[in-house]
C-alpha cells in the first residue's frame, strides 16, 4: 500500500520525483482513447526503472505458448496485445549530455492527470552534470475526439544559460514486449519516410501481418512564434526522427509541438495506410495543439456528463471513483465491435490485453448506464463475432454439434490461456456471456438483439451445457464434474453451485429466447433453426430434462447452498481468525494449501445470488452471505464489489462501505502492490457498481428502474447520472433526501423504496426519510 | 508399435539401417554400468536424427524452472542429470570426406546387444561419395567389473582401396541437454591435457561444481600388431583428441582400441581427479580390450545367475524379460547409496534422471530378490539421507515440527517437478517410501534397519500424515482433501482411498516400529526420541485417533472401495466400449475430458489391495478388480503389472498373461511410440514382478516364502532364481511340475499352494499337479 498521490477531487497529482515509484506512476497516469493508449512513460530518454508501453487496440501477436508441462488441448499460440511504436519520444541533449531523469538532478517534479480535461501534464527542473538547468513542462493526450491523433506540448526554458539544445523528435519502433515468451521482437519494418518536419514509419506484426503506420510532425515555437529551423532527418531500422539544433536564450521558453497520427490496417487498406496517416497528421497539425485540446476537453465534458459520480464529504472517495470512471472511459469507447476491454486496458502488458468474463460480469453494467446503447451492444457483438471460434474451441475439447465454449481469455476468439484448471474448467464464463445478453436486454429493452444476434449465441452455449453435464446413476440427477468456479482458490471441483446454476439458467433462458423469437419473428426463427441445424424437439427435450433434474449441492442444516461437493469437509476456519502474517495467502501459502482451505478468493455462491437475486428471499441471501463472507479473503480485485452490493441490500451499510473502500482506491494507493504492472481496469467497473447498484440499490425489473438507496455515514451526499431507455437521469442521495432529476424530455416511472414515482420530462422527484427506509 | 527387432533369446538384433528408427534404436541398445551409461549413439560423426546422450550417475545441474503460470511453492530450480562428455567419438575421414551414416551409402548394417556378455556390437559397410568402401565393426561396453572404465574396439577394413585414413579419437565435452529449459550449456572446462595417445578433459558443472575428468587412450593395430603411429594433438574448448593418419591396405583389417576412464569429484578430491583418471586409464590400457571384455562377461554371468528368468516355448517373451532384467542391472548396481534409478536410467533425458516412487513400489522388489541385500538397502538409505530435505520440503508447503514430505521427483532430495497437481498433491509417494521399509524388512528380516534408519524416516512421514489430514465436522471423521492418487487421470480429489489407506497404514506401522525399537533397543530409542523431538504421548495419541477415525470412501451396493469421493458420479463407461480411435486418450482428449471420465491411468484402489492383500478376502479383491480393471486404460507403463499380479492371484491366467505382454516388450516393440526418448526402466521391474509375484505367486509372509504358481498357456515352462535370507533358490514351473532347487547350504521351508515343504541345502523339492491347483 502506497500513499503518495495527493488527494484532489478532479486531478491525480504526484509531487516530487521518486524513481522507486516510477513504474507505479507510469500505470496510474496512463492515458488512452479506446483506440490506442500508453503508460505514462517520459518523453525524454530514461535510463531508470521503467516499463515502456504503447498499445493499439486490436493489434496482437500470437506468441508461442510457454509451459512447464504440456496438457493436451492447450493452445499452441496465445494472442497478446503488443507494445508498439513509441511516438512520444523527444530526446533533449545539451552539450552532448542527454536529458535523463535518472542521471540529471531533478527538482520541482510534478505530474498531474487532468481527468476533467483528459490530459497528462508534467513539469520539472533538471540540472545537467555541467550545471546547466532547464525547466520542462509537458502536456499530452490521446484524442478521444479524433481517435487516431495524439498530441504533445513540450516546453523547455533554459534557466541559467544560453546556448544550443539538440532536440530529437522520433518514432521508435524497435520495441518489444517484456512478456515475450521467447524474447522475440514482434514487429518488422515495412516503410519509412522522413520529410521536412515529418516522419513516418510503417511496421508489420510478425505472423498476424497487421500494418500500423505512425506519423509525427514536430514544430518549435519561441513564445508563440514559430521558429523556422531546419531539421535533420535521422533513421535506423524501425526508427525515424527529426533532429533540431536550436539556439536558445536564458529564461526564454521554447515550445515544441509534436503531433502523432496512428493508423492501422484494421481500418484502412494496406496500400492506403501511409496516405491515411499523412491525411490524419495534416488534420492534427492544421488544428494545432490548443484546438485539439479544446476538442478533447469538450469530449470529456460529455463523458463526464454521462458518467460522473459526485461524492460530497469524502475527497479520497471522490478522487477514487472519478479515477475509475476516467480509466474506464479511456479504455473502451464502444465504437468498434472488434475491440474489448483487457483487465489492464492500455496500462500494462499483464493479461495480454485480452478479454475475460470481467467484461460481461462487471463492465457491461457500467457502460449500459453511462454510455450510448451501442457501446454495450458492441461488447456483446464482439462475442457474437467469435461464435464460430467458440464452436471450434469446444470441438477441440471434444464437444460437437455446434456446442460453443467461449475462451477464458481471448483477443480474436481463440483461447489465450493455458492452465488446465482455468482454460478447460472455468467454464462458468460461458454463463456470464449468456447473462450479459439477458442483462443488456433487461436494461435496454432491445429485444431485437435477441432475434438478430443473441439467440444464436445462446443456442451454442446451451448446447455446450447440454453436453457438459452428465447423468449420475448414483444420484439419479445431472451433475457437472471437474470445474473451477469464479472462486479460483478451488480447482477441479464437482458440482460448483454457481456453475450448475448458470448452466440450467442458460438452458432456461435459451428456451425462453427460442419461444420469443418463434413468436415474434417466425421467418428469422426459421432461418436461425436452419443455420444452426437445430433439432428443436430433441434438443429442448434434453434441456428440459436437465433443468428439471439438475443437482445442486446444499446444506439443509445451515440453510445454505454449498459452493461445491465436499465443501463442508474442509476445516471451517474463518478469515477473521487467520493470522494476518499469512496475508495474502496466494503469496504465502503453497497452492495445495490454498486449495484445501475453505478460504474463498472471490464471490462464488454470492455471485449467483447477485445475478439472480429475485429468485431468493432475503433470509436465504443473509444466511449465505454470512456464511461465505466470513470465509472470503477477497484476493481478487473483482470480489469486494459483489459483497458490497449484497451487504447494501442486506442493509449493512458499514460493511458495504468497507468493501467499497477496498476497490475504489485500489490502484491509487497500490493496495495490492501490483499497480506497477498496470491498472485493474475491469474491477473499476465493479467499484462503479458498488455505488450505483450497492449504495443506491439500482435495479431494472419489468422495464422499470428501482432504487433502494443507503448513504455511507462518511458521505454527506452522492449523485450519479445514468441513461435509461432514452431518458437521462441524475440521482442524488442525501441523508434526508433522494432526488431524481429527469433531464430528458420523456416521462418516466421509477420505484424508490418499493413505491412508484412518476417523473415527467425535465422535472424531478424528491423523496425524503431515507433514514427510515434504512432501518 | 514397431516390429523390427529380431527375436532372439539372448540378443537384441537390428538388421539394416533405417534412419527413421535410429533414435528408437539408440534407446534400445543403450549400455551402462550403474555408474555411467549412454545411448547407442554412433562413434562416427552422424548428421542424421539422433539424441546424443552420455550420463553419469549423480552428476546433475539445477536448471531454472520453466512454467506457464507460477504457483506458490514451486521449486525455482530442478536438478536434472546432465548430458556429459562424449567419450566414444571416433571420426573417420577418407580424402576429406567424413564417415557419416547419414551421407554415406550403408549396407550390411547390423546392431547387436549381447545381453549375456554385456556389450554392444555394430557392423556395416559404408560407401563414400568417392566410391571407396570400408567395412566397420565396433564393439563397446561400460565395464561393470571396473565401473570407471569404458572400452571400444573399432575395426576398419578398406574393401576396394589402399590409401590414407584419418582417424580422430576424441572427447567432446561441448555438449548440452536437449531439455535445457533456457538453452544453456551446463559445463565449463577446468582442465585439458593431450599427451601421446592420451587425452584428458576435466569439466565442471555450473552451479553444482561437480568435476568430471574423462581420459581416453587410443591405439591402433594391424591384425593384432600394434602400429606405432604418431598422433597429432588437437583441441578446442571442451574438446580434446588425437588424430592419426594411417596408411591402410585394401582388405586388411585395422583395429583401433579406445579406452576411457571417467572419474568424478563425487568419488575423488578435486585436486586428485586427473591423477585418478590417469591411474584408471592406465589400468584399462594395461588390461586391454579382451581382458576387460572377459571381466565384463564374468560379471554379467554372475548377474544372470542371480536374476535370469528362463521362459521356454515363447522366444519373444524370453527376449522381452531378459531385456528388462539386463537394463535394470545396467542402470543400478547398488554400490552407492547416493544413487538411485531414474525412470529412463541412462537411456534418455526424459524425467531428468530423477527418482520417483517407482523405485520403492516397483524396483525394490526386483533388487530384493535378485541382488545382494545391500543393493535394496542402499535404495532405502538414499531416502534416509534425504530425510532432512524432505522435512524442509514439507516446511515450504506449510507443515511443521519435523513432518517430512519426500519430493515427487528428485535427485538430491529437493523437489524437481512443478505441476501443482503432482508436486504438491501426489503425496501418496510418502506412503510408498514407508512401504519400502516394511517390504525390505519383511523380505530380508533385517530389523536392525528399522532401528538404525527406518524409524526416523517413518516418524517424519507419520508426522506429515498427521498434519495433512483434517477433521471433517460434517462427517465426524478424518478426511484427506486435495490429492492426486497413483491414478494421475484424476487431480485434486478428496479422500482418495489409496492415499487414505497409505496414510493410516503409515501411522500404524510407525507406531509398531516405535514399540519394537523401544523394546529391542531402548538406548537407540531414547536417542531417536531426542533427535526427533518426539512427544510420544501426544503424537501417538493423535495418530491413534486418526487411525480409528479415518474415512474411507466405498460403495456398499457394489461392494467396492471407491477410488475417491464422487467417483460414482462419473459416467460409468467401460474401456471395452471406448472406440479405439480415442486411444491413447492422453493424446486424443483434452485434459479436462480425461479428468471427467471414469477411465483410470494406473492401478489405484488395486495398488492398495496389492500392497495389503492379506487384509482383504479374495471376493473383495475380485469385486474391486472386476470393477476397476474394466475402467483402467493402462496409459502408464507402471499399470499392467499390478493387474497381472492380481489377475494371477484370482486364477485368471489369460488376463494375467495379457497384462504381462503389454509390459515385457514395451520398448522392444515401441508399444507407446515413445521409446526414442529412452527406455521405461522402472516399469521393467514391474514386468519382473508379473512373472515372480504374478505367475509364480511368490510372497513373503511370517519370514517364509510362499508360491502359488500358474503357467501361461503359451509357455512350456519358466524358471527364475531368487536370493532369500542367504539362500539361493531356483524355481521352475512346468505344466505338471513345480521344482524348487536350493543351491545354498542352508535348509529352508517354503509354502507351495498352502502346503509347507522343507528343502534341505543343495537339494530340491518337486511338487506335481499344478493343474489341479489352478482350478
Amino acid at each position: 500500500m502506497k500513499n503518495y498521490i495527493k488527494i484532489d477531487e478532479w486531478n491525480i497529482i504526484e509531487e516530487g520525483f521518486d524513481p522507486t515509484l516510477n513504474k507505479i506512476s507510469e500505470s496510474i497516469f496512463s492515458i488512452g482513447n479506446g483506440r490506442f493508449g500508453q503508460r505514462a512513460n517520459f518523453e525524454e530518454s530514461y535510463s531508470g526503472n521503467t516499463l515502456q508501453g504503447n498499445y493499439i487496440a486490436g493489434i496482437y501477436y500470437p506468441d508461442k505458448t510457454r509451459v512447464g508441462w504440456w496438457k493436451n488441448g492447450y493452445p499452441e499460440y496465445f494472442a497478446k496485445v503488443l507494445n508498439s511504436a513509441n511516438w512520444i519520444a523527444i530526446l533533449v541533449e545539451i552539450e552532448g549530455e542527454q536529458l535523463d531523469l535518472n542521471t540529471c538532478k531533478i527538482s520541482n517534479f510534478k505530474r498531474i492527470l487532468h481527468m476533467k480535461e483528459g490530459y497528462l501534464e508534467r513539469s520539472f527542473v533538471a540540472e545537467f552534470k555541467n550545471g546547466k538547468q532547464i525547466k520542462v513542462n509537458t502536456a499530452r493526450f490521446c484524442s478521444i475526439a479524433d481517435s487516431e491523433i495524439g498530441a504533445i506540448r513540450y516546453s523547455i526554458t533554459p534557466l541559467n544559460f544560453s546556448g544550443i539544445i539538440t532536440i530529437t523528435s522520433l518514432i521508435d519502433g524497435d520495441v518489444k514486449n517484456k512478456d515475450s515468451n521467447y524474447d522475440e521482437k514482434f514487429w518488422d519494418e515495412v516503410y519509412q519516410e522522413i520529410q521536412n518536419e515529418e516522419a513516418f514509419l510503417t511496421l508489420r506484426t510478425k505472423k498476424t501481418a497487421f500494418d500500423v503506420c505512425t506519423g509525427i510532425s514536430t514544430s518549435i515555437f519561441n513564445e508563440e512564434k514559430p521558429l523556422s529551423v531546419k531539421s535533420e532527418a535521422i533513421s535506423k531500422e524501425k526508427w525515424v526522427g527529426n533532429r533540431i539544433q536550436q539556439e536558445v536564450a536564458e529564461k526564454v521558453e521554447y515550445t515544441l509541438y509534436k503531433y502523432a497520427a496512428i493508423v492501422s490496417s484494421e481500418n484502412y487498406k494496406k496500400p492506403e495506410l501511409v496516405d491515411a496517416c499523412k491525411k490524419t497528421l495534416k488534420r492534427a497539425t492544421e488544428k494545432g495543439f490548443e484546438k485539439l485540446l479544446e476538442e478533447q476537453e469538450q469530449a470529456w465534458k460529455k463523458k463526464w456528463e454521462e458518467s460522473d459520480i459526485l461524492i460530497e464529504g469524502d475527497a479520497a472517495a471522490q478522487q477514487g471513483i472519478r479515477f475509475n470512471i476516467f480509466q474506464l472511459n479511456q479504455t473502451y469507447t464502444g465504437e468498434d465491435a472488434r475491440l474489448n476491454i483487457g483487465p489492464k486496458g492500455f496500462t500494462g502488458e499483464k493479461y495480454g490485453g485480452s478479454t475475460y468474463w470481467d467484461t460481461e460480469a462487471y463492465c457491461v453494467p457500467f457502460y449500459l448506464a453511462t454510455a450510448e446503447q451501442k457501446v454495450s451492444k458492441n461488447l456483446l457483438i464482439y462475442r457474437y463475432r467469435h461464435l464460430q471460434k467458440a464452436i471450434e474451441n469446444a470441438e477441440k475439447l471434444g464437444f460437437e454439434k455446434g456446442a460453443a465454449l467461449y475462451p477464458m481469455v481471448t483477443i480474436n476468439g481463440e483461447e489465450c490461456h493455458n492452465e488446465w484448471e482455468i482454460t478447460f474448467e472455468e467454464i462458468h464464463r460461458n454463463g456470464a456471456i449468456a447473462y450479459a445478453i439477458f442483462n443488456y436486454i433487461r436494461y435496454t429493452g432491445d429485444q431485437d438483439y435477441l432475434i438478430d444476434y443473441g439467440l444464436e449465441v445462446l443456442i451454442g452455449i446451451a448446447r455446450f451445457w447440454s453436453q457438459r453435464v452428465n447423468w449420475s446413476e448414483e444420484r439419479k440427477q445431472f451433475v457437472i464434474l471437474g470445474v473451477t468456479g469464479p472462486n479460483e482458490y478451488e480447482n477441479n471441483v464437482n458440482n460448483n453451485w454457481y456453475t450448475n446454476l448458470m448452466a440450467t439458467w442458460c438452458l432456461s433462458y435459451t428456451m425462453e429466447g427460442l419461444a420469443y423469437v418463434a413468436e415474434q419473428s417466425p421467418t428469422k426463427y426459421q432461418t436461425l433453426i436452419q443455420k444452426t441445424n437445430f433439432d428443436q424437439e430433441a434438443e429442448t427435450a434434453r434441456w428440459k430434462e436437465i433443468i428439471d433434474n439438475m443437482y445442486f449441492p446444499g446444506d439443509d442444516r445451515l440453510g445454505i447452498f454449498l459452493q461445491q461437493d465436499g465443501y463442508l469437509d474442509k476445516e471451517q476456519t474463518l478469515v477473521k481468525d487467520l493470522n494476518r502474517k499469512h496475508y495474502p495467502i496466494h503469496q504465502n501459502w503453497s497452492w495445495d494449501r490454498i486449495l484445501r482451505s475453505c478460504f474463498i478468493k472471490q464471490a462464488d455462491v454470492l455471485q449467483g445470488l447477485y445475478f439472480f437475486e429475485d429468485d431468493y428471499d432475503i433470509e436465504t441471501l443473509r444466511r449465505n452471505f454470512d456464511f461465505y463472507e466470513a470465509r472470503t479473503i477477497h484476493e481478487s480485485s473483482l470480489s469486494p464489489c459483489v459483497h458490497s452490493i449484497l451487504a447494501a441490500k442486506l442493509g449493512d451499510e458499514e460493511r458495504a462501505y468497507d468493501f467499497y473502500l477496498r476497490t475504489s482506491r485500489l490502484d491509487l494507493d497500490d493496495y495490492n502492490n501490483d499497480t506497477q504492472d498496470g491498472l485493474h481496469i475491469t474491477s473499476m467497473a465493479g467499484t462503479w457498481m458498488s455505488v450505483v447498484e450497492g449504495f443506491a440499490g439500482m435495479r431494472v425489473r419489468n422495464n422499470q428502474l428501482y432504487f433502494n438507496p443507503i448513504l455511507p455515514e462518511k458521505w454527506s451526499s452522492y449523485s450519479f447520472t445514468i441513461g435509461f431507455r432514452g431518458s437521462k437521469l441524475n440521482i442524488r442521495i442525501q441523508e434526508s433526501l433522494i432526488k431524481i432529476s429527469n433531464h430528458s424530455g420523456k416521462d418516466l416511472v421509477v420505484v424508490i423504496h418499493n413505491q412508484e414515482y412518476s417523473i415527467a420530462g425535465k422535472t424531478n422527484v424528491e423523496v425524503s426519510s431515507l433514514k427510515d427506509y434504512q432501518k
